[in-house]
């Protein structure tokens, strides 16, 4: 978004995925330039927030919205945890809203968010997975639309099989489900197809997956959940 | 987003709400745009069929994500009844996903949507209570952060009130409550307070509230809601 833009143009420091950073060499210089590996979440934060105690303004980027399974939450408890109650300690934080994974598999695969939905993480490198399993069955039994982010990667399948078994239980073979891989990237790919259809192997890290709710239907290939429009004029 | 701007620059005819249009003044000419009141989402979508039909380049937009609770369903609803099957009568409909008020409503209070979530929508005027009952339910005992758009208008105060005893009967009064309105505009207003001492004159059409999980809390002014970055490193 501009807004995101300018704060990376106007930044001393650009901390972040090194796979995000090369896409922003219009806006910042190689020199300003912090880039880290996968996984380094902690060290990025921290990093961010040690240089911008020095005086430095520093842009901490991440891919989607940085506020939702992002980083945000993080540098808040960092912060907290060093100086609790001091109000940031004079830093003053500005988080920036992006486009999350939920709204961009949405527009691609039609409108399958037009009611009310659920977006749950299957990672549980740092989350139960008691608690992520409680919050699925519970969706699926409201009988909310599903977005479910990191479904699954090469050695960590468990979570999606369950998931699979747990809206299987509680939904029609029929419905409809979304997959987008890369919204808005060179190598994107859009699949609808079934809760039936659906096998494991289709999914990874990087695909969001959308289950639809007993609303939702497949009008001329696209994915779309009905509000009502239609029949309260009807 | 450029997206979207792109997209506005470029139509022949630009149709939306009349206060959103008043802010696309620096993109498009007066000549081009074609202002609605609020409540003719119909009549607009409609509109945007029949120009994009004979041939011109038409922008529908909306507030927010159009694809979240906007208009993006209702096109392809009217497109499919119109024209079942065939792919939208050869016209091409692109989706420009949008940040959505659960999104700048994170940004704007802390994170609290580091941890899963429901958005839930309390219009009943198109959707029937009872669904909505249901899915607030589910959400509410499955531990889910809650995000209620259109929570109550000067008249329709009574979902809100049911939707609070919902959510009070199952979380403490101490869980931290986002309020946030108009946000990113002048008259933008953010407010921290708590499930048990929030008030439903408090809201209108244009809050959306964000209710906190068993994990979420207020870290110097700020609404988190913990990943467990902090306990996975300790």
């Amino acid at each position: 978004t501009p807004r995101a833009r300018r704060a990376v143009r106007e930044a001393d420091l650009v901390i972040g995925y090194r796979g995000y950073l090369d896409l922003l060499t219009d806006l910042a210089a190689d020199g300003r330039l912090r880039p880290y590996d996968l996984g380094q979440e902690h060290q990025r934060a921290s990093e961010a927030i040690r240089t911008a105690r020095e005086g430095y303004r520093v842009a901490l980027v991440s891919s989607g919205d940085i506020g939702i399974y992002g980083m945000a939450g993080l540098v808040y408890e960092i912060l907290d945890e060093s100086e609790p109650g001091s109000e940031h300690g004079q830093l003053r934080v500005e988080m920036i809203p992006g486009i999350t994974a939920a709204s961009s598999a949405n527009a691609l695969l039609g409108a399958p968010l037009m009611l009310d939905f659920a977006a749950i993480s299957l990672s549980d490198l740092l989350v139960p997975w008691e608690g992520i399993r409680r919050r699925l069955t519970a969706a699926a039994e409201g009988d909310l639309v599903v977005v479910l982010y990191n479904p699954a990667s090469a050695r960590r399948r468990q979570p999606f099989e369950e998931a699979l078994s747990i809206l299987r239980a509680r939904r029609s073979p029929e419905t409809p489900v979304g997959l987008v891989r890369e919204a808005y990237r060179a190598d994107q790919s859009v699949t609808v197809t079934t809760l039936g259809d659906l096998a494991v192997g289709q999914v990874d890290m990087r695909t969001v997956v959308v289950i639809g709710s007993a609303r939702t239907e497949v009008l001329n290939g696209k994915m779309v959940t009905r509000r009502g429009y239609l029949e309260a004029r009807a």
